[in-house]
């Protein structure tokens, strides 16, 4: 029987290296539709969400010893790659050299996918239920932010995300990065503040904004319907068309001497009391 | 009147500016009992909290043309100089090319000194009151996380954060800098895992802390009297020690297909239940 032999690059100068690397600018992961992921767990969080590499790159020698590399309970090493490969994706093996050239993380693990763009037009995507949640992201410009509010997103069960005006693309690598792969699980959408609004007031959502001109408390509105919760850029907070639509503005309240959190811990805050609520509703809760 | 003349280094080889990048090192900190602190909104906070610098060194090219770095009103950039030459910090002038040598953040306003360490022996710190509030960080890896909880805790109102066992120490620029200057604000300390519970039961401290192992939720224990809450590293989470010492395991619901909150943002959630409670129990509240 023969077996077709993977692919196998040794030399960082070859050019699909080259195309790999050139996926970390946003033109060409506009042009080519497609993005890169990093890691054992990462890539195995986007196989769980359905979405099949087109190819793996895989450097054996930068594999852990266990082959067990991340915290879960998630298989080895090995048998991702052979599952990937039972599937029909193409398989790239890299010298550590070339394996060096495209990893983009720190302590890589010797795994790398080249996957479609996740990110669909928010026309797509449906609001329902009653008590459906999402959130709302206007302008962010981190990289970092981006993914720490997908994996609190991904955790505190929100139905959608929504970057309002994006300043960074959903595929940017460092957001795939700083989401541990969790962009992959919840659903993600992109557009203009202005369709942002649009798309929320035709699927009759409750529209709470976080905003410091306020003196309503983030845990005196009720988040037990359907709601959308809106958290604005680092520097400048949501705008004034996120405010006028609100349905109802919160702040969280500030006891120190600076005065901001961190965006992503401030739409934690808000959707764990969302969380909070609910479950309280379903006969949880403790002490008020 | 012959005022005394600032110093100005133009070359970016001057050993004084050497001095300063090895700041960056941690046993150079340790050995000197000093850490650097970069950016005009950061300085004055820790001028607020009574943190007078050692040297501030000065690049005017860089100041923004109003002066005004920083999102709030907290005066200008050349204010800031005068006010800390009164109060005799010696001030040294750089040029570009010697600040681009020694500043370590991106976007660069021009202002940058060298203060003494924070951070306090455990021993020195007291707990008092009925609802002093704690947050202990064991074994955080990563200075980002560490910053971003003691944005949390200055906005919570915190009493103080504690580093048990700490991997990075609290003057680590990379702490400082995602701090936003908080470090300055929030009293902080370090110690060993054993000393800290050791610490925390002489102050007759209520201990609640964090991990996935227990079915009790965040939610559903009392956090207005005095109380610790407890975070534990980002690979491994807390250790048994301070499972086995606990008051209350809690975990945070988790709705995803991953597994794990960023630990920065879960001490926020947990914080923010305490100052939710709080708030309640003095009258305010809202939802239940």
């Amino acid at each position: 029987m023969n077996l077709p032999r993977d692919l196998s690059v040794s030399s960082p100068s070859n050019p699909r290296l080259k195309a790999l690397v050139a996926l970390r600018r946003r033109r060409v992961r506009e042009e080519t539709g497609q993005t890169i992921v990093e890691g054992h767990e990462e890539i195995r969080l986007a196989l769980d969400a359905g979405v099949t590499p087109r190819t793996l790159y895989v450097a054996e020698e930068l594999f852990s010893p266990s082959g067990r590399a991340g915290s879960q309970e998630i298989g080895t090493q090995p048998e991702l790659v052979e599952r990937l490969r039972a599937a029909g994706v193409e398989i790239v093996r890299l010298s550590p050299a070339a394996y060096a050239k495209v990893s983009y993380r720190e302590g890589p693990d010797g795994l790398l996918a080249v996957v479609d763009d996740v990110g669909v037009p928010l026309a797509s995507l449906t609001v329902d239920g009653p008590s459906w949640l999402g959130l709302v992201a206007q302008r962010i410009e981190k990289p970092g932010n981006l993914g720490a509010m997908l994996r609190t997103a991904d955790a505190a069960g929100v139905d959608a995300v929504v970057a309002a005006d994006p300043v960074t693309d959903w595929g940017n690598p460092n957001v795939v990065r700083a989401s541990k792969g969790t962009l992959f699980a919840v659903p993600v959408a992109s557009g203009t503040t202005s369709e942002t609004l649009a798309w929320l007031a035709h699927g009759a959502v409750t529209l709470v904004v976080t905003t410091p001109e306020t003196d309503l408390l983030h845990t005196e509105v009720d988040y037990t319907g359907r709601v959308a919760i809106a958290v604005g850029s680092e520097k400048h907070g949501v705008d004034d068309a996120l405010l006028v639509a609100a349905t109802h503005r919160v702040r969280i309240p500030m006891h120190g001497r600076a005065n901001s959190l961190n965006v992503s811990v401030a739409a934690a805050v808000v959707l764990y009391e969302a969380v909070r609520q609910r479950a309280s509703r379903l006969g949880g809760g403790g002490p008020a």
